[in-house]
């Protein structure tokens, strides 16, 4: 299905969905609601899935009781990548995904998940908060009947697991990465074959050599996953994913029938979610990077500097060929790239150049 | 007054204050609250005062008005530095404002501010939320009847604007500059001598001659504070103040009077102000060093390699000798470093090798 011929049905979707409560008053005082949260993670999955009960719990909390919002891991309710739609028209009242998985309704999308070479989690709250961000992200999420949040981020991931050495731009040809996305588009335009796999068939793939590298997210979840069994080099950083958000929508029209005061629950509950997932990656990562190097020796690698020079001259590439797929797209491409440059600036000499001071002159930089 | 007669005679305070509200039931259902919030800032203070505005109507809109906030800048009710007695004695219920300012009341609430060569915002929440911090923080504000919390962080700060240009260690020698608290410290001990000015007097200080240098915040205030017309250099990074938290701490007794849903309220709403703040000034200071550069050919430098060191290395003295003033202090000093360190070593191959990746090797490191 075109994108255009979606817009359209899924408007009209919202719309039914809309008509069925546009008669109805806004929910009566004392009335108390079950929502649906469906979600594109494993129910319980470290981080992401628990960031997602953590959200329910909040929005459950701070109202008392009178939203009760119930978690549903993917497949419970409906396939991880079919939440979007069931949310859409109404299946359940919200969702908890990434916005990049959703590139096939809207190329903008991609914008308000990870960018290669894009916003660190930090930036990206300042582009959505106070940069006009969140403001076109509504836009787009309201042709599908939604209204979308940021609700979680990783920080900057880990590049990935590998069994062959990156030493030279070279060592990028014939690389075969499972590494979905605009990193995978990336690779690729760099010569490598990007490989799309289930998360339950990457730890075999890589251990029998049948892929020679996985990104997955960084040291919390991939030691969990045990991925350094099957891999020798632990590279970074995460060029493809500096700052990966997490989001929740929900049906705009159950948001909208929802008391003032219940709607700022849940929009500050989101913010709530983004704020603590992120802290909770910053302490985690600290202990589980501790654990792979110290207990299983992981080889832990930079990229060296051609292959970085070499992947950001694609990412730049192809993050702005983006742009061209539709006006709405290069509305969003260049907001961000207008606040990725100035936020970049200003991070130079602050977030930057401080990291850079308190590591002392002894430690690696990238001269 | 010594610290020991000080928690005897505040311990007394909060009992009192308790034993007001002890025999009271939890707040009638339907009863609307009105709070006092007052703050160490001028009333709507850029960034400041408006992060606290923004905290008081959070709670008021998530509690549908049931709770009803009304802040009072510094002075307006109690000058800015009897903020806490005044929360802690039960004369307002909640206080917005920065725990370096109650080192006389406790060595370690240092910790929870601002520490030179210290955690950045991102670090800081990763230690407060998941890392212990809290805890930490709590334990010692429940000596003064007081629940704290993080309701704002600036990020890194800037070193601060300069008549005299630093190029190497010894021009530190006798430099006068306004720099209050633990920065202070290490300046004077690195040869300079810190100065204690109200804010109202440093921009004729500095133009006068009679101060060569100060601190004060970041591009965003600084350019509205007018600091670029009384000084030649700005100087880079703000390794004083590399994520200078801002706290809201609540009279326990108002706090434990409240219904469970409005104390998630109001914990809540210091999470989002938490955040907030930090994305406001991560987009703000973009735009204002753009202007301090472009507009006003102000002169950024950096602080060369060897006085960033020699700072460093009197920093780490500086925030040792803490831990000797009293066991309290010991006891946040090593969860603090602790988690600095181990924090340090992932964000030094994802944070910081990203920023580092991003800027290209073109760009100005540390080498």
């Amino acid at each position: 299905m075109k994108r255009r011929d979606f817009v359209r049905s899924a408007g009209a979707g919202a719309m039914a969905a809309g008509s069925l409560l546009a008669g109805a008053p806004a929910v009566a005082a004392g009335k108390k609601l079950r929502w649906k949260m469906v979600t594109t993670w494993p129910k319980n999955f470290p981080g992401l899935g628990t960031g997602a009960n953590h959200l329910a719990r909040l929005i459950t909390e701070m109202s008392d009781g009178r939203l009760q919002v119930k978690v549903y891991g993917a497949g419970e309710l409906v396939p991880a990548f079919e939440i979007f739609d069931a949310v859409s028209r109404g299946t359940a009242e919200m969702g908890h995904g990434a916005a990049y998985y959703w590139k096939g309704k809207s190329q903008a999308a991609q914008f308000f998940s990870a960018v290669p070479f894009g916003l660190t989690a930090q930036e990206m709250n300042g582009w959505l908060y106070h940069g006009g961000g969140m403001q076109l992200w509504q836009e787009i999420y309201a042709e599908f009947g939604l209204v979308p949040t940021a609700a979680g981020n990783t920080g900057v991931q880990m590049a990935g697991w590998f069994n062959k050495e990156i030493n030279r731009v070279e060592d990028l040809e014939g690389l075969k990465m499972r590494i979905p996305g605009l990193g995978g588009e990336v690779l690729q335009r760099a010569g490598g074959t990007p490989v799309s796999l289930p998360g339950g068939e990457i730890f075999t793939s890589l251990q029998s050599g049948n892929i020679d590298a996985t990104e997955w997210v960084g040291p919390y979840n991939d030691l969990a996953f045990g991925l350094h069994k099957a891999a020798k080099y632990y590279y970074y950083p995460g060029w493809h994913e500096p700052g990966t958000t997490l989001e929740s929508f929900i049906n705009k029209a159950a948001f909208e029938a929802l008391p003032k005061d219940l709607q700022q629950i849940v929009t500050n509950a989101c913010r709530v979610a983004n704020q603590d997932m992120l802290a909770e990656y910053t302490a985690r990562n600290n202990d589980a990077l501790h654990t792979l190097v110290n207990e299983h020796q992981v080889d832990l690698r930079r990229l060296p500097d051609p292959v970085i020079e070499k992947l950001k001259a694609v990412s730049d590439e192809v993050v702005a060929e983006i742009a061209d797929k539709d006006p709405q797209a290069r509305k969003v491409y260049e907001s961000f790239v207008r606040f990725r440059d100035q936020v970049k600036a200003w991070h130079d000499v602050s977030e930057r150049a401080y990291l850079n001071a308190r590591a002392g002159t002894a430690a690696p930089t990238r001269c």
